[in-house]
């Protein structure tokens, strides 16, 4: 098989770390495999590069800023490479502008294009073990581009995609994707497939195991991605083309978001375009709206209800109050202490009734519900952060635990 | 002017100073100049980043270790350029593979073999201010090399022969190039004008201001060299083409090399290719001699005795106690605690009994030479380590401070 494997900066902490990767990379060559290997920058690194930057400049070139970070995974690919050889295993590293991948000129948040790269393939064929940089790519001009949190997952599945490889591994610092976060419901289980849809859902509504990005490359490509532990040997999680036995899970995991913040426009004019209105500017400055809601109209006049991530709480804010004043709005509310708590499943999809349990189960804790929002297969209520985690067990507790 | 300017690593040894940089380099700028910036790493990055890869590998693969200690000068570059933009200028950086320094695949001590960048022409045409990592390139394959201690000097002189520059000006922790080191002749003189065969005959000597490699392409190529603090504005040093009136200076500048071991074969059967027996096995290894002695041969057997750099003292003992046996030599001395003390200047070729005075002079202090050796610009003797500042002192006070 070619398996690439993607190691995150946990697993490559120090020198004993990498030295413990190197050991389980060629575990996986001495079975067989050809080994194509993505890691990440060494825990701390790319927070450490980003400080020294903003000692150096408050807004710290984009350009420049991408070129600084890259170093990291540069330091952990030559290094993860010289521990290989020590070993005494060909090894060969390759950053992105000699793997050739790619990307679009966004520095920061960059996307692959495509990776075209002779020497990858000769390397390979020449039966060594190849270190890849993650994070990183160039642009058609050779500027070092990044491609944002989580961007080396992304490297490994562009890679896997670009290889046409057997399968794409992540090695993490848990264990799989679990029914619901572990920190909060202790009794979690450990999901042993899980598909693509689903994988894409619970990333955007914050599980942290994986970007949505690489979850969004791996269904178009179609790679089988294993989501595993680094630090034990027990099978992860396999994120797949959706079964057809997986329907017959309903609720395939139950997820917890405290990252976004509501606003809300009072008695907002109900005439056509003025939805444009409020979120045409708010989507200029980059902000990414998640779930809105607009009552029905009373004596013309509207509430709407949005979230956005907390980070751009403020800014949101502001350009809410001018977009109200400009369109003669009552006046604009913020709650920064809101949590968004979903149920994921494509088995939903064939069954009804799963909102309704969802709600009953809500009600029955007295857990007020302040916003909803669905698709084919989720749902999301949004509730105050402090019932946030007891929702979360209830609804595991409902719907993963006594199914039945 | 096309200026190409050098700041070491102590000059960007932390944000602070880089920024003071970025405002000098500025002030170059604002006077009229077009600028090309070459930045080593950060002081003690390059000996952090070598202690790791040995934390991971006892002998750390050349390819690996050259990618791991690029990544210091790439991180300068970037904040240097981070910090200019930041004060409103237009700079980019550029490592090796974007300003297509190509080297050979000597890893670890590559030697530029051309610099070929239409990336770095176009910037400098476009008024922008260059920012070139140092110390690094790419051979015909695209792996990263290293150039080997002092290889940003290097850089920059490459750089600005290939750009055909009007200077380049090499800043650096000290003032200037001096009769004599400071620290040992607190008298000593910065000189204001120096000659490239000078300078290179200084660096071999143990001079630490400029490595020979980076002169010997400043006096290939012509290129004008002024190395100067960048702590103070003072000017420095020049280096440049020998000038007529350089030859009246006689002696130039006093150096001191406490960087040598010597080794004595005794009683060698003095038969031709004795030497090429002896010197050949040492060579292979990689171990440069330095000054080669052979007494008058006395019946049919000579004694032997060299120089060899401190570092490669042991291998060369073994080397030569294994040499020795199989030639029939007698036993082989070795002298760890020696110096050699010289005298360099231009002048030398046209004056006689400088060799005389030195001697003399030596001889009234009562110190022994060990060894001698000349050129046509330079007297070097080796002595006890003990009297070698005591040497250095009478030389510089009888050549430098007394010349009449």
């Amino acid at each position: 098989m070619l398996i690439v494997q993607k190691y995150g900066g946990t697993s490559v902490g120090d020198t004993e770390r990498i030295k413990r990767v190197a050991r389980r990379i060629a575990k996986t060559y001495d079975q067989g495999h050809r080994v194509v290997v993505v890691v990440s920058a060494m825990t701390g690194q790319t927070d450490r590069l980003i400080e020294l930057a903003h000692k150096v400049s408050k807004v710290p070139d984009p350009r420049e800023l991408d070129a600084l970070l890259a170093t990291g995974e540069q330091a952990s690919a030559a290094l993860l490479t010289m521990a290989l050889k020590d070993m005494g295993y060909n090894a060969t590293s390759l950053l992105a502008f000699q793997a050739r991948i790619i990307t679009d000129n966004a520095f920061g948040r960059a996307r692959i294009d495509k990776i075209d790269s002779p020497i990858l393939q000769e390397e390979i064929e020449r039966g060594n073990i190849v270190v890849v940089a993650g994070f990183q790519g160039i642009d058609s001009h050779g500027n070092i581009t990044t491609l944002g949190r989580g961007g080396s997952d992304t490297t490994a599945v562009a890679l896997a995609a670009a290889l046409k490889a057997d399968l794409c591994e992540i090695y993490t610092d848990v264990e799989g994707v679990f029914t619901a976060d572990p920190k909060i419901c202790p009794d979690a289980i450990k999901i042993p497939r899980i598909s693509y849809d689903e994988m894409m859902e619970m990333a955007s509504l914050g599980a942290k195991v994986l970007q949505i990005r690489c979850v969004e490359f791996a269904k178009k490509y179609n790679v089988p991605v294993h989501v595993r532990s680094s630090f034990s040997e027990v099978e992860g999680t396999m994120v797949v083309k959706e079964e057809p036995e997986m329907e017959r899970v309903i609720v395939a995991a139950v997820t917890c978001d405290k990252n976004e913040a509501r606003i809300t426009i009072t008695r907002v004019p109900d005439r056509p375009g003025i939805a444009a209105q409020i979120f045409k500017p708010i989507g200029e400055v980059g902000i990414v709206v998640d779930m809105i809601i607009q009552n029905t109209s009373a004596e013309g006049l509207t509430d709407v209800t949005f979230t956005v991530p907390k980070a751009d709480f403020h800014q949101a804010m502001e350009i809410s109050r001018s977009v109200a004043s400009k369109i003669g709005a009552e006046r604009v509310l913020g709650d920064e202490h809101i949590a968004k708590v979903s149920i994921v499943g494509v088995g939903m999809k064939s069954h009804s009734g799963v909102a309704a349990k969802m709600f009953s189960t809500l009600a029955k804790e007295g857990i007020n519900i302040l916003m909803i929002s669905t698709s084919e297969i989720k749902i999301s209520c949004v509730v105050d952060e402090k019932v946030a985690e007891r929702a979360t067990k209830v609804l595991h507790d409902a719907f993963i635990l006594n199914k039945a």
